[in-house]
């Protein structure tokens, strides 16, 4: 199977929004999920672009390309660490998985930070998400930091 | 004591960062503040803003002014809920505490969600930070949620 991992493109939305209710769904928390589409498309490729995504296209058997998973970020701003790239979400499809895409899109955000002089990436994880949690284990420079919690007001 | 919470202008980020360090001394992590002034006033006045802060100025005795606290933000993409306010930071001068300064900040943040259609605050605390805790307890629809862990690397 071949992996090509590119910018996302408009026309990939649809997709990345069946992939994030996939993870919402996989995180327990699908009803959460109250972002439109149409608010989602504007605030990736409208005037003001907020977040930005790197997507794994797969070559199918039938020589058909899947996006087989994707990862999304912004840039925060950390009054300690200055310009960040957050994460939001990064998701392999679950058929998917085990091919080392996982990893080629994490690659590909390093490349993003170096590429854009941010000096390094930020992220959560659920705290029983064991696949997740291992996944990041394999990266010898990540720390793990169970200490926050997070606060919200809708 | 009069208390005024305005927007933060370029003039105040000596003070800003002040109390920055003084939070993140009270957090214990006095050496992770590595960002250089420089980089912080770009970030906040410069050609692509990336924060923007409120600041509480309070009269002292003798008339002069002095800014007690901020709060410091930047907009947030959720795949979840879309585009939130980010509290990066929240800090009202240890002296100047109990005198509901910390409630007008947070309180103009809910404003500034009102005027820029944003859909709500997010922010993180840490497990042992009680008096924080209970600041934000104090808000009814305030949700906090213990089950993420923070990744990142540097």
């Amino acid at each position: 199977m071949k992996i090509n991992i590119r910018k996302a493109k408009k026309e990939d939305c649809v997709r990345l929004m069946e992939l994030i209710t996939e993870l919402a769904v996989y995180e327990k928390s699908p009803y959460e999920v109250t972002v439109t589409f149409d608010h989602f498309v504007e605030s990736g490729f409208g005037e003001n672009p907020v977040w930005w995504a790197y997507v794994a296209e797969a070559d199918d058997e039938k020589g058909l390309k899947l996006i087989a998973g994707f990862a999304l970020y912004y840039i925060r701003y950390s009054t300690w660490k200055g310009q960040r790239l957050y994460l939001e979400d990064i998701i392999v499809t679950e058929k998917m998985r085990g091919n080392g895409i996982g990893k080629m899109l994490f690659e590909s955000l390093i490349k993003v930070c170096k590429e854009e002089n941010l000096n390094g990436i930020a992220w959560q994880v659920l705290d029983w998400n064991e696949p997740a949690l291992n996944f990041y284990k394999k990266f010898k420079e990540v720390k793990l930091d169970p200490s926050w919690i997070n606060g919200s007001l809708d």
